[in-house]
């Protein structure tokens, strides 16, 4: 069942992160994955002591998986419009994804 | 010392972490990198509060760099035909890849 | 605003954490994702039990995306002979990103 696909990368704050599932939801995605992550910019990474688990990963990731480009764009249009206004974030897209298995995902 | 590799990247539920990597190892890889995860079908994502560290992330992303894709492949079919029947699950690939540097991994 | 950039990821142990961040900050990055991560050679993920948080994750995963290759690879050679001598590491590029919005990153 191989197929190309687009992925969209969404890095951002993590209280968008309901938000930003919703919006991926209505734009008829049928999955994403969701990594908690740190960064540039965020105070406990630039701390000089080594980072606790608790304070560090402030930021999230997405990953949704498109069946084609148009799809990943709308998403990242919308979330760039309601959110990168007022808060940090980067949608970057990788289209070289090719999908070999899925199941209910 | 660059050269080419592909990316398998597998997205499945944690309970399978020990098992799938006995797969990843048996095919011969030289390492792979797991991540936890959440996402679309997770309980605690949708719920409206914000989620805990120990209550979201109940997925887990492999990452595996294969020197070939037909490694990849192999590694991704047998995943599949043994957990995706019964667990939620993707396999994905991306051949776009570039090793620069790699020592003990 | 699309553009096409290179994203460079560099897994490696979690004490290199705040040195490969200056690394990358010098190299005149704009940004860098860091997510924790486990993985072949790390001693919890092949226990037969299921791990935990607190133990499996000691490695960590950056993501740099930077305007061109020159700038991820010489990231990657910097990284590559100040640590993985000493450090398990791998360094990876994927030039196939195209970033389509960021804002403060």
């Amino acid at each position: 069942m191989s197929k190309q696909a687009s992925k969209l990368v969404i890095v951002t704050e993590k209280l968008l992160l309901n938000k930003i599932a919703k919006i991926v939801e209505e734009a008829g995605s049928t999955g994403y994955t969701v990594v908690q992550a740190g960064g540039k910019g965020s105070r406990n990474v630039r701390s000089s002591g080594q980072p606790a688990v608790s304070d560090t990963y402030s930021n999230i990731k997405f990953e949704v998986l498109t069946p084609n480009r148009d799809m990943a764009v709308k998403i990242s249009d919308e979330v760039a419009a309601q959110f990168f206004d007022d808060y940090s974030g980067i949608a970057y897209i990788c289209d070289a994804i090719e999908i070999l298995h899925a199941h209910q995902f």
